[in-house]
């Protein structure tokens, strides 16, 4: 079972054997436009004693530097390289582990946040203009035919989705195995206006479902996400800590990748589905706002 | 093991013991604008006979009567009454088995041969037009709302599927437990032009992936397909035959829903998957054209 951080010693000695942390947003910074009460003094307090932060986010709408925006606007004080998407980090993968060809070009199911980022690495792409529009008779479906510029496919949140993209990826990848398949995340819903619509997993699944093949996903709680975050900033896993709401994406994302965990009773998880979860953190807190060293 | 049908004398006993026969197309009748040999004459030995002929098609894209035009250009001779596609099946299952309030609404994800249907039956639907463009932007998302007015949604293949048709068939079913959640059929691939692209069965994976109920499919192998067939023309099933060339979908619906099972070898299955497949027909032809009573 998890240890529940109240005393102001066991915080203290939690906070001293953590370098880095890596907090999710939703349910722990925020909820939609209202910060929690004492963030912005937690994270002043944990830079103030040289603790690295990093928000880590599978929302693959926003560039780190869009996002930037959302914490001014918030007034959270927060550095575009203290930011860490999931469509930056699929493009840092492309980039950095796949070593794309400069030949290649990535075809995109996504919205600027993705394109923004495969740009700030140097990454071709395909432009979404051209597939905006959906075709216009069943006999225009043999047009879409393999690619062979396409080197990878990679799949976001995408309000734009639309047949002719849905078959063109499908097609590229259906029909060369070594075109690779990645997608920013697999969350099956997007939170909106206090409801959920279907997230970039749900689109996710109508190409899992026809193609034999899985793609790599870059978002939590899968590890290719942290390997490229451990590879970028060389965090020492032991005194790393990811911070979440969530059970099945951010603790397990934490503990999957022997991390230190901590969950925050603001978002999604209430007592009784921690008592009854599997997943257990290491510890949880009420807040983040009370993680004052 | 199955029986191979090719002596003179088994193959006048067997159409002796079927009344009616259920034919695929595709791969049965013809492949793509060919038709195989012989396959008019024993369509019309058949009918001679007084048996009666159903063509039995998961293609929900085109009406009972568009579908009649592609025989036609063919020169096969059939009759729109000889036709059962998906959508028709869905149609006739929301008219006769939900008893589909005439105040209610159908959200419809398909093309003209699903509306034509519904209107077929006299069903209500939404009008595509309204959602065949895109959300502007993610402000909008919270915009879709619940809509009470709508006592269903029904998903068949959808050249113009977008994020906003999804995002509203998703919202009508999770909301509303009592709106019925129905698809025409789930195959996970399309053909076209000698090569496959995503089905319906992979559209409807983007709905059911993030819903937790899953829906009513009115196409091979699924039996409420049957059903419908079976109380529209008050079959015995003991005297239907089944004939097909998918052994995953045709063979299967045939042999769940206790009827015989035919399998022809002009289309996907070779004589090694046959041989090597768990499900059996009761009896295999090398073609249609051969079942020469």
């Amino acid at each position: 079972m998890a240890t529940k951080l109240e005393k102001q010693e066991d915080i203290t000695a939690f906070v001293d054997s953590i370098d880095t942390f890596l907090l999710d947003c939703d349910g722990v910074i925020w909820a939609a436009n209202h910060v929690f009460d004492g963030v912005q003094t937690v994270l002043d307090l944990l830079r103030s004693k040289g603790k690295r932060i990093l928000f880590v986010t599978n929302n693959s709408t926003k560039s780190r530097k869009a996002y930037l925006k959302k914490f001014q606007s918030l007034d959270i004080h927060a550095s575009a390289d203290e930011i860490f998407g999931s469509s930056y980090a699929a493009a840092y993968y492309i980039a950095n582990v796949l070593k794309f060809p400069k030949a290649k070009k990535v075809y995109v199911i996504g919205m600027a946040g993705v394109r923004d980022e495969l740009e700030s690495e140097g990454i071709q792409y395909v432009e979404p203009e051209e597939d905006s529009k959906n075709l216009g008779s069943m006999d225009e479906m043999a047009t879409i035919k393999p690619d062979p510029e396409i080197g990878a496919v990679l799949l976001g949140f995408d309000l734009d989705i639309n047949y002719k993209k849905l078959a063109k990826a499908f097609t590229y990848l259906h029909h060369n195995k070594d075109c690779h398949f990645l997608a920013t995340n697999s969350d099956l819903t997007f939170p909106a206006g206090g409801t959920v619509y279907p997230g970039t997993g749900a689109l996710l699944s109508a190409l899992t479902a026809p193609l034999d093949r899985d793609p790599v996903i870059l978002g939590k709680p899968h590890q290719p996400m942290l390997d490229v975050i451990i590879a970028k900033y060389h965090l020492d896993k032991e005194r790393t800590c990811m911070v979440g709401d969530r059970l099945d994406t951010d603790i397990e994302f934490g503990k999957t990748g022997g991390l230190k965990t901590l969950l925050v009773m603001t978002g999604v998880t209430t007592p009784a589905s921690l008592e009854a979860s599997k997943i257990q953190p290491d510890f949880y807190i009420s807040s983040l706002g009370h993680l004052k060293p």
